[in-house]
């Protein structure tokens, strides 16, 4: 690989996560910034009111729209796992994907890419069978879509054998371990939450490929795209700093369908 | 209009109705028999998986697959009238339209019509702004969709006003009052229970175009499609007794896509 | 009724209308100020670890515990009114005041009152059977309960006819019609924003049991609680403002069930 | 223990599992032999209505009613395990155990037990923090409830810790391990579909207290009440069977709040 493919990076951040009368996120502040919008589908965070808005948001900002499918778990946001099958999977996902289809459609615009939010992506980053039903689902809908996944997980291989683009995604904030998997939440650690910290290893992912892991190493981390968490007291002003330092070092920001994700 | 138009008629049956681990209705035997099938898309019944076996089943009984689009009351099966605002209508119909879609993409075949569901269907038949709201959904997600409404209904001038071809729905087994409305279900004689009636109002609307009413008069009542209750204990012996009725007449059973409906 | 009759009077606010992982409201803050707690029960707003939160808060306020009960409809926030029956509404409100008990009695407290909350709030007011329906499941799980209704309203009298004792409640910042109902918030004029006004109609109600309508008229308004909103920017400040000149005018801040609400 | 203690049983059964428009099980005649009922609460299966009425028929055939309390997961019948924490677990089932007090306490009668559901029985049978929470939801609530668990599990030691009352449940129709554990549903052998064999192997967990294992082995199984599944063709012959068979060995069926479970 050569040092070009590093001149382009995605940023992508979770937005639409308002649900009826609950407001979540400052989505207007982080569609200036970033390139690519994971919009809630109904299952974890969003109503069709929230789907048509964002969408129309993310339109008028130019970025790239993907679907943030999760498993069906308002209360917990998604984020408490569920023993689904690959078959319920399957059929979440696209689900998920069509009911966002329906706004992107109506708006004269398209859906770029699919990730799975919360647990859903964790369970399909160490779950071959239910990231082979995730990858099947996206590309059952529509095998031009680009398929999200943890960087090294087995959700990018799932979308890769499924013939899908894939973009690695990596975390500015999360630590990670020498074998490349993020530092699990309940480690020390885990959370990078000195924001100059957070920038530099996202500056390192982005130019460098790689990673300075919580033991020291420095380790190899390919990343199409960036995660910027929406919610928190400085997320908009994180976003901004990082996105400033990408352009400053020569970086372009752009969304993975545009630069040619790496397959 | 010439006799002719009457040769063709739909018959069209509210399908995938189960839900999670609850069974309703015989979907395969009433896909046997009819000629358009309107799914549940998960807001009055229906989840991802019910969604996705009820769309393989359609297609392999080569039957025109609509979204049946409802209020948002799994409780009350849809049945409750809420007072949602046109824009929850619009958007709540889209990511229904949507949702379906995902499934009907994946398999390989495409939508043909859409259906509100219940007390949906109640307001939207007199509510002119709500009318208009999931007729816009409709078109915006695609003009060629065939939007089915009760004849002489809101919905139906709403359908046409956005340029949509429509399909109006009439009953066997409801009788209708001198000015081409429902009998109300409360009123004495609103559901027509004996067979032999139900069959031979069915086929005096397919053939004739119109309909006796409560009072005794003969009204005029031009339906392009036949709705075919899919619960109870004899639906499936219903359905095939009016199917086969309809062909002794000459008839053609074909959902409206395929037989030019009325726009 | 003597004078003496308005020298106590209830603020109540609704609280615990947070779900999941969204927040609605500074409970803690409000907690602080008003003597009765309406707390949402899951179906419009709230869950389980919610509940159970804003019960233990409001134990440790000291502030007397209601049950704010709605129509199933989390995405609408029990603002949509839907047309139940009246033995749904009797169910609805059972399962609801049951469910917040199982927290009042784990916590070593008890329930206060039952409120309505929003869409059903509005209809029982003017739906006799639906108000028979509420006050007759709060009197079936406890006779000893306060049920909260609009002063003047259907849901008084048939709170009355139960023999529940009943607590008439009038609001701040809202304007009166000359013959005691409120001001549609569609029409001009219905929301009292300027907050010296909101507290001047609080004073005028709780200490002479009159308001000055929309159309100028004095008119009599006699209430045992005053509504208290719990969202928006200056929620608390107000809420604050009021409880201060209240007592300032020698007035005692209660719940209705520690000072004898008339019945 | 006395043989004496064997002389009572138990028979439980799920009932109230229908929602909504949607039927499940033969309540009426399944409450005309078993002493038991685990009445869902509305997340698994069950809504306010249909646990009214339930609840209605449980009080007029004299069954001690039971809170059947599960994971929020109506789609997946509460079946699906999910990752909740104890705290999350304590407040859902405080939640349901309310609830459906709410129509007990209506209806005059009172809870006599509290029996997890599907996923949730199964996470509390090993899971010694998440059976803690249930028991302790189920104390705190009112310490004279009596809880079932699989007998032999995590969930009845739970229980004891929590000073309640415990039932050990057995299983006529599922095979068990010589270590006391059920056979996993996707080992050979785990149902035990031949009535006969089902009602010999109840028997003989009645009678004697022990059961044969899959190996061969006859272990002790101390058996407080006995499972009877509500669902199935021959759900309700199955049941009479087992209930005639156990009076003509000169048992008594009845509640273990009756007979004085083991504690």
């Amino acid at each position: 690989m050569t040092p070009d493919v590093f001149k382009t990076i995605d940023l992508n951040s979770d937005l639409g996560e308002s649900f009826g009368a609950w407001r979540m996120g400052d989505d207007a502040a982080l569609l200036a910034v970033v390139s690519s919008a994971n919009i809630a589908c109904g299952f974890h965070a969003g109503d069709p009111d929230i789907m048509r808005h964002t969408v129309s948001l993310a339109v008028e900002h130019n970025v790239a729209i993907g679907a943030h499918v999760s498993l069906p778990d308002l209360q917990g946001f998604g984020r408490r796992e569920m023993a689904v099958t690959p078959n319920e999977a399957y059929a979440m996902t696209l689900y998920q994907i069509g009911a966002l289809h329906g706004f992107t459609r109506a708006a004269g615009t398209r859906l770029r890419h699919v990730k799975p939010h919360g647990a859903l992506y964790n369970m399909a980053a160490r779950d071959a069978a239910l990231a082979d039903a995730i990858a099947q689902a996206t590309r059952d809908f529509d095998p031009s879509l680009c398929l999200f996944g943890l960087a090294g997980s087995a959700l990018l291989k799932a979308g890769r054998d499924a013939g899908l683009t894939v973009a690695a995604e990596a975390f500015a904030d999360r630590s990670y371990r020498a074998d490349g998997s993020l530092q699990p939440r309940r480690e020390p650690g885990a959370v990078i939450s000195e924001s100059d910290q957070a920038i530099a290893q996202a500056m390192a992912i982005a130019r460098e490929g790689s990673v300075r892991a919580v033991d020291g190493q420095i380790i190899t981390l390919q990343a199409d795209t960036l995660c910027v968490h929406g919610d928190g007291a400085h997320a908009v002003a994180f976003a901004r700093s990082l996105h400033a330092a990408l352009e400053a070092a020569g970086m372009v920001v752009a969304a993975p369908h545009l630069s040619g994700a790496r397959a």
